[in-house]
């Protein structure tokens, strides 16, 4: 395990600085169920009392991250990261389905509302045009990977939460309303530290970061279906673009 | 501006969370150069003391993103956050040329050495064959925007480098050694907190965050020409993918 200087007097916690490098080397080298080094060493090697240590740990484990086993020490979980593609087929259902056994979707919330105007842009309504705000939180083989908030037009798609909350299923509850086919536009990405809600909705420790998506969803004659803006978890996700234009069809080169 | 109640046992310093609070209020909804609150008033709102309230504020005069004028309060800078667009035509040097006057690369350091398994792999090149490993900077208007570190074949760019010193952009550089056109293969993003070395880069202040992008660019056969890693500061730089299929050519429809 690579350790990197911690930083005093910077706003972080010792104890998240180790959490946080414990779980980079988790991602990056060390093998899924090989044992952590024990808590004084650890100690030792950042620089830090067996406290810190433990409240690092302590962290890991609340994420699922590491595992105590009575009398046998802390073993890392065998959990890699998840590739989520973003792309012109993006969709959260499919996205996952080689890393995943299950993904499901679950409705928190919803209701109707004027759309606010960075809404009612992205949809091209007019501004406070009535749509169907819906929160959701989508996981994969049960662990949470996003929360995510998503706005429809309610006169095109009024029912869309009592579907969703059935099919748990964005592109299942379109193809209901008559949708069968749609594409992702535009993505813009950011990263933040996640909020107070998201932290309880993802089963995250405080201090964890969000990466932050804004995307538009079209229908096939390019009118726009779903904004949504969701957060997904940045220990367990990456966002994976693949810009490689399709391949030529065989016959025509 | 929307106040969040703070965290208390989180990891996270409250002058952090709140400066993280501010910082965001910026990003979306505060007019340039509008002055910020008193002091006071701002501790009373976050239920902090105004010691928490004055370090939050000194962090984000560091970052560049409020300023002090004597006697008459502090400001905020007019800053917008830059959308940095990821797709086939990826260019650092081209791709921000809508939002800021001048853009530049800066060389930090380079070597040639046996490529680690992980870069190989990415370069389609056999284990341990040499590669030139950049170290650069890029900024715009004068602000860091990212660190990045690339590698390229040393048997087919043996003098990027030197190049790269000379013209601070990759697209310049490959057009001397030959390479008239290159495109963006995948893109995989991912968060975390800037390392020590990335805040010194950035000019961020310790427990900022920053975009990590692993690239990978090929010439128009195909064959792969740079891997990449890039820190890009998250407080400054948005990511934009447009997944849009092109237009169809008129006449064809």
């Amino acid at each position: 395990m690579c350790v990197e200087r911690l930083q005093r007097r910077t706003g972080i916690a010792l104890w998240r600085q180790v959490a946080d490098q414990i779980r980079q080397s988790v991602l990056t080298g060390m093998a899924a169920n090989e044992r952590l080094p024990a808590e004084a060493e650890l100690a030792t090697r950042f620089g830090v009392n067996r406290h810190t240590v433990r409240a690092a740990i302590a962290a890991l484990e609340k994420e699922g991250i590491l595992r105590a086993e009575q009398g046998r020490g802390t073993f890392l979980n065998d959990r890699k990261r998840l590739s989520y593609p973003i792309g012109p087929r993006t969709r959260f259902s499919s996205g996952l389905e080689d890393q995943a056994q299950t993904r499901s979707g679950r409705l928190l919330s919803s209701r109707t509302t004027p759309a606010p105007p960075h809404v009612a842009s992205a949809l091209s309504l007019p501004a406070d045009a009535p749509v169907i705000q819906m929160a959701t939180v989508s996981a994969a083989d049960g662990v949470p990977v996003s929360a995510a908030t998503s706005w429809f037009d309610a006169r095109r798609f009024g029912e869309i939460a009592e579907i969703y909350a059935e099919t748990g299923s964005i592109t299942a509850s379109l193809a209901r309303l008559g949708v069968d086919d749609y594409t992702r536009r535009s993505t813009a990405v950011e990263a933040r530290h996640a909020s107070r809600e998201d932290l309880d909705l993802l089963g995250l420790s405080p201090g964890a970061i969000v990466l932050l998506t804004r995307s538009i969803d079209v229908d096939p004659e390019g009118r726009p279906l779903q904004y949504g803006e969701s957060r997904f978890a940045a220990d367990r996700v990456e966002l994976l673009i693949d810009s490689a234009p399709p391949a030529r069809p065989v016959g025509i080169i």
